[in-house]
């Protein structure tokens, strides 16, 4: 009886954690860090503040978890949706480079902000936020290589898909005050047939190295 | 006698005003915009707290004065310094990215940043800081342009040269909480090599469109 009693209660203690981190995310995002009070997610969550405390003794704890938990949602997505694109070329590099700054100008960008920008100057959160930064920046960068179908072996492909993450930050931070649709189109744009010559250009780079290898030549002379 | 003795008074209050704005950007770029007082700007200054509010009458209108100080007298020079450049070309290129990510990874964009996330939730700031980023935003531009060498009436120029201070603002967010040095060094020399690449590409198809209209041809068929 207490075990068979026991999954709805797990199942319940896990929507309830989700609806602390879905919250969690929509406060910071509409009220920056100062405004993200513990008390408040509670209620948005619809959620005591004492059950919240349980789940998440910190608010730091709470708010980190937050960010991790909607990246990842966010990154299952896109890896979801590979399978879908077209096949590696102008279009697909396009649509990925589109999908990347889309990632980045949404309400997850906007709470990460506020959270990175608190961690600048608040102890507590920044080793965390750091620790955090590392994983997210990883699989992202992972899930950049995979969307767009290439290998980061080649030369200059790790340092253009890197770009590209950088580029979309910046561009998240252009759109924080103001919509800046309508100039990153034209930027998405640019950057994206830039991105298509750099890997061409590596794919070309490593089709002829495979060829002198064939070859038995040496690679370089 | 009144007449003569109002300049050194006048240079004084110049001073004044100079101190406090620096100290502004200073205090914004350590503790962030909660930590960031007029009290706290006025005592870095050496300044007292009266003086501070006669030349400064709210907290927003300080911290907006001294980002727009600080940026002009940035881009002054950078300005003053395009004549030390090389000719237009790769390394041209190339010293030119540096030199805006530098722009963008120094306490004047840590400043920056905290203001600007502060806007997004603080209602008296937002309309400033909106200004604001549209004066900087086109300076910065223009600056860009005349640094490269580059007219933006070529195809895709503009939105390259776009691209690049967008690229900057994400390097600088992800040099927020760590030093992101190293990793900054590869994306820069790759974004060199392809903005090089788009500034080649505009010059050819301008050079093609100007031979076209030479020989009386129509330039579309």
């Amino acid at each position: 009886m207490t075990t068979a009693a026991r999954t709805p209660q797990q199942d319940r203690s896990r929507a309830t954690r989700r609806r602390l981190l879905e919250a969690a995310v929509d406060c910071l995002a509409e009220l920056g860090w100062a405004g993200s009070t513990v008390t408040v997610v509670a209620e948005r969550a619809g959620v005591t503040r004492g059950a919240a405390q349980h789940h998440f003794p910190t608010r730091e704890g709470l708010f980190t978890a937050a960010i991790e938990h909607v990246a990842a949602e966010r990154l299952a997505a896109v890896r979801a949706g590979t399978g879908e694109l077209p096949p590696p070329g102008p279009a697909r590099t396009e649509a990925v480079v589109d999908l990347i700054v889309r990632l980045y100008t949404g309400p997850l960008f906007r709470a990460a902000l506020h959270l990175w920008v608190a961690a600048a100057t608040e102890q507590p959160l920044r080793e965390r936020i750091i620790a955090l930064e590392n994983r997210v920046g990883r699989e992202s960068h992972r899930a950049a290589l995979a969307s767009l179908g290439v290998a980061e072996s080649a030369v200059g492909v790790r340092e253009s898909v890197q770009a590209t993450l950088d580029l979309a930050r910046g561009l998240g931070l252009a759109n924080l005050l103001t919509d800046d649709a309508a100039r990153r189109a034209g930027v998405v744009r640019q950057w994206s047939r830039l991105l298509q010559a750099a890997l061409d250009q590596a794919s070309s780079d490593r089709a002829t190295l495979d060829q002198a290898s064939l070859g038995g030549r040496p690679v370089l002379d």
